[in-house]
């Protein structure tokens, strides 16, 4: 284990650190240069606990530990796969979600459930509940919503995922839901991340919007430290500086989240570039990049949905786009190198 | 008021928004040219209630309305000075905030509440619950971390500040401290922002991690919507790419609120640089650029803090910079020009 | 046409745009609102010249105009294919460009572009002049490096795309090679811009390090002004704040760009993701996303590399992946919906 | 020193490394764990020449080294303050730079200039070559330019900074003027680096759109070894996500920068915020920062400028904004602690 100091750090810190790996067995050791500009390093080679390795990666002027040790345990080794209704996600197949972002009547609704099944999505998703930027803007049914999505999903055979805003409303949700989402703008909300984790359900787990990949991959150790590694990751895209699109996906994150993880991983590419035409081509490329799932907006009417129209593709849209997301998929499954 | 439309945009669309319009008493006219890349706006001269504009503002479609009506109507027009205790923010005096990152123990708290009232702060900062990216890092002290802070302030006369974590916790937060601070991960926590603005207390906003101004304000809308517009912005530095400093603190989102809204400005350079050195010049520079008050975290022995310490001010540092702060305060108040 | 002018403009500023309109034979209308924080516009029904409209597009103020034309109109109305050598980028066939990041001997040279000819590449790529962050790291052989270009390329039959940095070695470059690369520094090196637009050679042409959409189209534009429309486009990631991987591939690019221009597109996945267990799913992700050609660095033995050895995939990686390109890229092919 | 190595690098690139260490006399001992996931680092004790540390500095593989040496040593020990015709920046005085946006006339030059002279600026910026975004926008005069600044400088008793976009055009520049100013577009143009270097003149050194310190710091580096460490930092900030400022002003990196290098350093307002009501408080905030010098825009009528006129100030601006920098730096002064 090396403990690599900040910048310009003072002997005293670096003394404290010496005197907390002294406690947890070490022997520390002083690596660096102590020049002007220097940095200082401590060098230890007794295999400390692991409560010992956190404590210290978090003392004052430590900046990072090299070891062999993920910061994030539980997620580092999951089981992997997660079962969702009868849908496994990370088995090898690729899961469909999809759906309106919004449920706004058993009507539309209805139209987008038949239409996801239609194309072979296997979990319907829905906002009973959302989260919006302005007070103003319509924030869900609540729970008339729950009990719609959960009418209809039954009705196509789909499970359910949906968003869920605030740890006291978590045991309604979960009561209606196959799936708990906890959104980007939530990602860091602890108390909400620990109330999910405590629910019996799985929980799909969207980036937040500039988290890295290991705030995410943290963010979801809390749900798995709170009771349940039944955690999905969601891609969504995150905030970069040109207006052309919505948000920047980070397709990348996918092959650099399974280096890390053995999570099942979505893409969402509807809020990820919030741009119609560029939905299809991005959820190709998730499926290419090796993405576990596609989560993709539907409404049978996209011009009078109540919120972000714009990205929702239509009923005929989407099935002509799952065809091509198998095509893919069963492209990459034929051409892999074995073994 | 002219709405314009997003690139691209099918005339359904369009025909919906005109259609709303109408309802809403306007007379619509369509006004850009309809080229294979063209965009379309359309103009309304008449006056529609407040309600109808913010319906229109989020229909599908629309990217933008262009009118003289801001969209956080309450935070726009808001009281401005806003009274924590015997101090008031934004009453043209530079408030001071200081004290620890964490409350770690009674000592501590001591001499950080000493340090904070001898270098004249009012108001002493303090974390009971501790919002941390690690499950594993220190959490915070809760409920007897908030009475430590209740008697250590009222010992030396101060006024208290105070993350809030969860809407549960709202009601005992607002029990022992006089400010409730909604932390950066929680900006778009909008079950929180409403919990904070139905209690009694005035709410210090810290800015999200990647928020534009006018999301920043959209979550003081929430807060102010759901009761008080006693809320203080709280400028903590925004992701960026350098990994040389912590955050990017954005000092000219002073002047720019200052154009937006009437409440007060703090602003946290010991999170927004994160670097201990870079403290004191860019506390100086946020008073220059018209912040009303500045937060620094202090503590009596930065290397054994529990959190943060690298970027705590010893107290003797406080109180040096807490007489510059003062003298460049008064050379900006001598040399504004009238009226 | 409507011309939006910027927040808070004076009404003299609108004036100056009026006079400018009526001068070039419009008959300018105002259209907004003047309250305080209000926004003006103008709308001008006639159709003026191109010439006029760029001109009205800079004046003082004026924020963006709304009209059916592309701010590029070259580059927007462009031929689309581009022939290199024997191959056409953009001809509905993907290309593969593979070599070295560096020229760094004949011998690893000829590997390279051995191995990039069995992959079915028919671009070679590779440095004589290379952009280095530091002045003392390893800056490329110069015209050696191009002679040595030339000869392999020709040995094994294939067209040579290189990097040229500065306007006097533009025709020297030209002289050894089929394709001339500006690099993701130079996209607004103006002068380097014209030049290779002078030359009678296509120009491979990097997105800057946060460069937008607009902006990397209007550097392309600067080319196509000064006399070639022979440009494609490569996408090589954006800066961002997650140090995980060395840039952001923005694979959204893709269909976004085809929304502006009928130039071909190139992504350059080795460069974009820089960590080399993530480059060949990010490759078949840009072939799903809908690119014209992949750009991909290969070495005999990375671990030897003057320059980027991380990043480079090995022959046999090489193979195996340009396989599953063609693969993906078949697999899209059926699937099309036509037309 | 010690070498770490990119996350799950092969065996084989570490032995390379320690076979250039030995050769370069050092004795590499392995230092990090071998897990899966883990890094490697090798610690060398002995002290190796410059050449050898920056060769393996950036060896394929390695990702930082750590010792008390900075990649830049001609910038990190530069002499310090850089004289400009009759100034000298970085003697502790306040410079102050200021002058149109680009020379239209000679008459906006004489006023602008005068202006800039009764405010106290002892330098005149305005560009005769100008980099537009668009080919459209207006281009500068060239050498008419030039030879108009020379002119109005020496009736006014003001030195002159001027861009130079091209390592051709040089020589005329540095005939005309006193400091050669390199863009944030051509921060990293190497090939103009080296030409401005071997100039006889100072060079201001604007920072590239998105670069990291180390970069800017590299770049200067380039400057520094082409033969001439004059260099003068000019900060004018980076490219973010928030639309509400033209870019975000980095302030943060002034004491940053001193931490790093003894070069003086300018924050340009102007270009770092362009909204004009935020300009002064900027402008006031640089100095508090610690920065040498500001360099403002300032146009006799900017409604009518041929570019940036949104963030000229106008003559009587400057005036007042320069008694209140003064009043501050001279705040800063007094108050300052000793030695």
């Amino acid at each position: 284990m090396i403990i690599v100091f900040a910048e310009g750090l003072s002997k005293d810190s670096v003394e404290r650190v010496e005197i907390a790996l002294r406690r947890a067995g070490g022997e520390p050791r002083r690596l660096a240069s102590e020049g002007a500009a220097g940095r200082l390093a401590l060098e230890c080679k007794q295999t400390l606990s692991a409560d010992a390795r956190a404590a210290i990666a978090t003392l004052p002027g430590v900046q990072f530990v090299l070891d062999g040790d993920a910061p994030y345990p539980k997620v580092a080794s999951a089981a992997g796969a997660v079962k969702v209704g009868r849908t496994t996600l990370g088995n090898g197949e690729l899961t469909l979600i999809a759906g309106p972002c919004a449920v706004e009547s058993e009507e539309q609704l209805d139209a987008s459930a038949r239409a996801a099944r239609d194309a072979g999505a296997t979990i319907l998703r829905g906002g009973a509940y959302k989260p919006r930027t302005s007070p103003y803007s319509f924030q869900g049914h609540g729970e008339p919503g729950l009990l719609m999505l959960r009418a209809v999903a039954d009705r196509y055979g789909l499970a359910v995922v949906t968003e869920v805003l605030s740890p006291e409303t978590v045991p309604l949700v979960a009561e209606h839901a196959d799936m708990l989402q906890v959104g980007s703008r939530n990602m860091q909300n602890f108390a909400l991340l620990r109330a999910v984790g405590r629910a019996a359900r799985p929980v799909l787990l969207k980036r937040g919007m500039s988290a890295t990949l290991d705030e995410w991959l943290l963010a979801a150790e809390y749900i798995a430290d709170a009771g349940s590694d039944r955690v999905v990751l969601c891609e969504r895209g995150v905030r970069s500086f040109d207006p052309a699109a919505r948000n920047l996906l980070d397709l990348a994150a996918v092959p650099l989240l399974r280096e890390r993880t053995t999570l099942p991983i979505v893409v969402d590419p509807s809020h990820g570039v919030g741009v119609r035409g560029a939905i299809p081509p991005m959820a190709l490329a998730a499926v290419a990049a090796g993405a576990d799932g596609i989560m993709l907006e539907c409404h049978p009417d996209p011009g009078v949905a109540k919120s972000d129209g714009f990205q929702a593709l239509l009923p005929a849209e989407l099935a002509a786009l799952a065809v091509r997301l198998r095509a893919v998929a069963s492209a990459l499954r034929s051409s892999a190198v074995g073994p």
